[in-house]
């Protein structure tokens, strides 16, 4: 951490800041420059975090010299995870893993259609919603707990992972004990009691990123799964709000690499809820493998005109047969399968 | 509703689209133009939302005509709803509100200097954390329930209204019998289940904007509370994020008559957590009062440099003491008092 | 400027580093903290800005300590500049300035009934564009030289100053001979050569901020003009872009205290271009002044539905005749005058 | 063009906005459905853009039917434009074009050094800049008409096409004199004079998207050069600028595909300076390969921390020849070329 002291900072304002670092058990070093006088305090920075520096007299601006979180860091753990999500499918190595299904979970029929379609095509891992964050209380809001226990039953009969969405502190045991991964949807990557409550269930969790939020706090949301006891965590960019307006959200592909260099976590894209345009599901998914994704989360239903939830930007079961034909082509383009 | 057809669309594509319509009990009305043919649809389009129009074939885009909200509007309710806080506070009337207080509850010796001082200054509204939604999970996150019940006993010492946040639906009950006025925080503005957990008690509700949230989405999430029967709801602009990082968010006063235009609610703004930085918090409070605002949250703090959770944006007694004069002045000025 | 090394930084890699610090004249101060070591530098850091010091090797990231600018601080100036505008006006003193008039020059007897109407009100200032900016190749582009002698003329008629906007190098002269003040429009903000050209004249000089530029880089531009010699800069805040879209753009209001903070230089608001909406004008108005701007710059258009540009945003002469008794109310309210 | 009333629009209203639509020789569709009445316009509905509809009385909103672009709307022209850039160089088809160079020409050896090498690697297509847009004055502005005369010379000895920045109406001529192909930098996007200019010549034009701008906008800025007679224009995403920090700006790799949708022009992307970080630069060259690019802009440099400009996102020559290699084999698997 380094303070920078304002240009007129008095001799027992830096005194005083220096006797505040050492009280905590820190060194505080003072640098005299020509234009400002700077304070670097040595060792680990964590004790000052709580201590609003910026207000002390005489300081003009705090930069920070670490990151704010440790064990999704790359740097404690140099290597990639590896996570294994049941039924033989592992995430962060050298195979990409597809994720695909409806938005929403409609009925039994519906979803063993997609089931086989998807399995047919190559996926091992399903998704479906069954309880479903919607911005209008008039909207269709899931099947709930009859949703899952479809899952569940599908993702058996069709030897499938199964991934859904986790809303409610109150639902985390109930979801747990009917699904294999546990989706933290967008809007919840701050919902910080949710996010302690995954991380005391040992189940992998894909954690999707918020429409405004940075890479750091994404990071962070991470650091609280794992500070919790559960390190198998998955980071998911679905899109970020901006001012362009053709596409739902502004799917940030650098983000892709970028977690990769700060982070040892796996890392997927969601191109369907990113761009919320089936027309453009296709060529962002190939362009988040060629960025180094470990996986990508497609929307997939048979009638999108009749889906009760995000329609538009369901792939037909033929489209993502195309694209997993082109994924392979691509993954192996860089040196990786699907 | 409007669908626009592509310039290529058929006269098979159009009789289809007119026939769905039809079937949900609404009238399409097909107007052809010279380069694009576009079918009006007539009734109440709510039972066309949940529809995907943009995925029929031969359609190119679908222009909402009426707004998503309902209870919420100012169709809806023409004249502005004036909520009762207790103790004979009203906000939404002439009299503009100040509620002051900590970011977080710290102790009880530290709650009643801010308690006696705010009120000393003309405040009636006291506001302080208990549960703290923090980035971090190793930063300071609230002394919870223990928080609560200082809150109620310095409310009840000082009469004053006493507003805190609620972050789990598990902890509403809790919340609610020990505060006057709940809050849901910027990141739970899209909780879904917390909203309607909230509707289902009769407390006034502080309903913070999201930071990626837009002035729709906001009253979307108003609207789940009135929808599940409170219609005491209080909305709150406290920043949004942009590129701009000079502040720590922008403070977008043009909502505050925005929502005047589209909504009856009441609407407060939060200088504090929007800057997040002291210096800025009196500009910005006169100039939510000039723009209409019907109340200002304010954070104070008698020691910033002590303070367990956001220092930096809290003004000192005498500081808000000063703030409240001016306010009164700006107040008056528009035909409105403090 | 300090220089964080990467963990594994060797021994080699900080003596390279610390040699060419000190070949450019400055003084490195290397300081080895438990988790990472760090480089001080001591001495006018502006000599290291050209040099890539992020690539070089062992380094993890470099912090600026000191801001980039220079003529525009308030550090290099500390009283606040007071510009004379001509005609007895003056701007950055206790007196805020209204300007007003049509987005476009359309005509002389339309320009001459709004100048007519807004020195009634009690404006001093007309603004009015002859060269118009628009996304459209297909959009009224202004009347051009023949628009500059209409506002020259009515200018003096009235006795008003005029203020309308340069966007071509090739034009600032003739601008230049027939206006009392020269605006940058926001698309123009980084058009560096017209702000080295606007420098070379000693004209006023309103310089908008971009739709996506930070407080930081309008500072800087408004350097390009300092710096070729010209200090009678205005700065003007107009909105940035954001994703919110019930307004055009979002006015940034808190820009105004910030800019306060850091530069000595005039600041005034536009909440014309800002919101689009001449509903919102008037409580936005009112809100630049409570945050201390020095002047507000108001759309005026006898017949709004005629209006050649921007029509949707202006005000009628008798909307900023109550306008501008209200603005003396609240400028009165924090010991101003308009 | 749809007209929505507001619910208390009287008859009279209606007529008038009847006849007004008439007058400009366009035919009103009144369609009353049970909350809105609304107007549809039947007819070429540019005569109306000039007329600021929201203002009349009675009037909700106005929603847009059709694009504001023309010449450059895939609807106009439904094949893909291919443009020569000469040297036998074309863009558009199936080979895709990697353009590389130093961000700014320092010097005649140390160009024809990169211009050797990035031929080496199999580029065809050498960039260079000889006019730097800079946001601080103090930094390094290119070195003008020298730079450019080293760019024809290098470009004609290694049989290279060249591409360079025009920053000034005033340079237009200079510069299509010496360099094959202009560019168009981000913060000129709206620089309309300087459209209309580069349009009124005949050759190729590199068109950056504005860190502040829409798809449409870049779309509507193309239109500028095309309606003033140069088609041969290619669009360049070159990020966004959003809320993320991590990298410099956002690359919106969705506006590949969106852009191909929407109009018949080539479109390429520069990850170099979107990110801003040499380390992510080959992972969005082939992401952006991957969605669809018809070209990618890297710059190169020898030696990245002596670099004049923007060193801290050059890839060294030997990562460029990797990147080449990675390239070719993702254009492959998609079934194009490098």
């Amino acid at each position: 951490m380094i303070i920078v002291l304002k240009p007129d900072a008095t001799e027992a304002q830096i005194h005083y800041i220096e006797e505040r670092v050492k009280k905590v058990g820190l060194t505080p070093m003072v640098s005299r420059g020509t234009q400002r006088t700077i304070i670097g305090v040595i060792g680990p920075e964590d004790v000052l975090r709580v201590t609003p520096l910026e207000v002390f007299p005489g300081v003009e601006k705090v930069l920070q010299v670490l990151a704010p979180y440790k064990l999704v860091s790359r740097e404690f753990h140099p290597e990639d995870s590896i996570i294994d999500l049941g039924r033989g499918v592992k995430i962060g190595a050298k195979r990409i893993v597809p994720i695909a299904g409806p938005c929403a979970i409609e009925n039994r029929e519906m979803l063993k259609t997609i089931a086989k379609e998807i399995k047919a095509a190559g996926a091992q891992v399903l998704r479906g919603g069954a309880f479903k964050p919607r911005t209008s209380p008039y909207s269709f809001q899931g099947l709930g707990e009859e949703g899952l226990k479809l899952l569940k039953e599908v993702g058996e009969e069709f030897n499938l992972v199964t991934v859904t969405e986790v809303m409610d502190t109150r639902d985390v045991e109930l979801v747990a004990r009917n699904a294999d991964v546990l989706q933290i949807g967008a809007r919840n990557m701050q919902n910080f009691n949710l996010l302690k409550e995954v991380g005391s269930t040992k189940k992998p969790v894909i954690l999707k990123r918020g429409l405004m939020s940075t890479v750091k706090e994404l990071l962070m949301s991470a650091e609280y799964i794992l500070s919790a006891g559960n390190f198998n965590v998955i980071l998911c960019e679905r899109g970020i709000r901006t001012f362009e307006d053709f596409t739902r959200n502004t799917l940030d592909i650098s983000c892709v690499p970028a977690i990769k260099t700060l982070s040892h976590l796996p890392v997927i894209v969601d191109p369907s809820h990113a761009s919320g345009k089936w027309g453009l599901v296709s060529p962002l998914a190939l362009a988040g493998i060629a960025a180094g994704a470990d996986g990508v989360l497609i929307e997939v239903h048979p009638k999108p005109e009749e889906a009760l939830s995000d329609g538009a930007q369901s792939l037909l079961p033929e489209k993502f047969k195309e694209l997993m034909i082109k994924m392979k082509a691509v993954a192996k383009a860089i040196g990786r399968e699907v």
